[in-house]
């Protein structure tokens, strides 16, 4: 936790409280902080400030807000990741957070287990999705889609995020193309599942629009290769 | 599991012998492999081949072997990394390997807490090393050493891994200069703890031959940060 978010409504008057549990125990338990301690804090969807702490009891933490700060900029980016297994699903979702993309779309594929969408985690993504905004230091939210068909959105709404300025790339282990790096423009990027796509998947995503492009002769799980795309993909961020 | 990797005395009549119950289970339960199948089998530092499943019984799969495959390059990289909590240890590690780290030093570091020098994990790197190994396709285990006492190590041994072709780069939130990417050359790189190194561990990094490089203002959890910097340095690879 590198900045605690509030709700807006936490920070109407003049002096600010935390009174989340798992807020309040992080602050009190692994950081210990005290009266006079500056804290890093952002307002969901807002701005993010550097406050002071001015009342620690157990039941909330008072704050004094003492100036803005700069919230970091998303990665153009829209990650299309084939639906994982639950434990990965979290750490999945909060580092892509952390990571900052703009827009995330879980899809249904061939190798992704029916049983994967019955995970009660699906009801609870907005509690990853703070968990990797308080690491990153971010605020802002990305948008979260859930597409449980794969060719109706392969076909039907895929095309429309891609355009000249806005390619899309599938990560494919069998192709000679390689990814590019440094790029200075937003994309689109498509992750298989354990297993990778399959070929008439890849040859659907192709026909749509996307270019399948290799990144290297290791097989890397879904959950590495997102940081490790996005680190070559956008290194001049 | 990409490739089965055998013990090199598996592998030396005509035809080879799968036995150790966890490939055996995987193989069996979740690719359900059967007689006329290929294989991919890497023999432990050695090479790596397509092989022909022949038989398979509840004890065993015999192998024969088709022809030789290409085993991927490492990357031309060691990595420093201050020793992390254990359930983060055995993904890192696995990780690691499956990117391609050349060789791994868990390093002790003030924000290390000392209890995680404890886990039983320690005895077990070979089994995430194979994992990984098996994840990536790859052959060759890195090397990886452990060193528990910061200011003997960053003063004594890490000058000897820096020359002017293999630079060393601490990742640090709190300067300017941004990390290199798409580097053609070797390098060293230092990931510190959560909550990060401290001043004076930066400063004695700095003073024994290291570079303090900033990855951008998002904060990345150790694990996450390590696939990340990788794409961004490696990314001709």
């Amino acid at each position: 936790m590198n900045i605690v978010l509030l709700d807006p409504r936490q920070t109407e008057s003049e002096y600010w409280s935390i009174s989340s549990k798992r807020q309040l125990e992080h602050l009190q338990q692994h950081l210990e902080i005290t009266v006079g301690d500056t804290l890093k804090v952002g307002i969901r969807e807002g701005k993010r400030y550097l406050t002071e702490i001015v009342e620690v009891t157990e039941q909330a933490i008072k704050l004094k807000p003492l100036k803005e700060e700069s919230v970091p900029a998303k990665l153009p980016v829209t990650l299309i990741v084939a639906m994982p297994r639950p434990k990965v699903l979290r750490r999945l979702i909060m580092d892509s957070v952390t990571l900052g993309v703009e827009k995330m779309i879980l899809l249904h594929s061939y190798r992704v287990d029916k049983s994967y969408w019955q995970t009660p985690f699906l009801q609870q993504l907005d509690h990853y999705v703070t968990l990797g905004l308080e690491q990153a230091g971010d605020t802002v939210a990305p948008q979260i889609e859930i597409h449980k068909r794969f060719k109706p959105f392969v076909e039907d709404v895929l095309p429309g995020l891609i355009t000249a300025e806005r390619p899309a790339y599938v990560a494919h282990p069998y192709v000679e193309q390689p990814m590019p790096f440094a790029i200075d423009h937003p994309c689109t990027i498509v992750i298989g599942p354990e297993g990778g796509f399959i070929p008439y998947e890849i040859d659907l995503l192709i026909k749509n629009g996307c270019q399948a492009l290799s990144l290297g002769n290791r097989i890397i799980r879904t959950e590495t290769v997102i940081p490790y795309v996005f680190g070559r993909l956008f290194s001049t961020c």
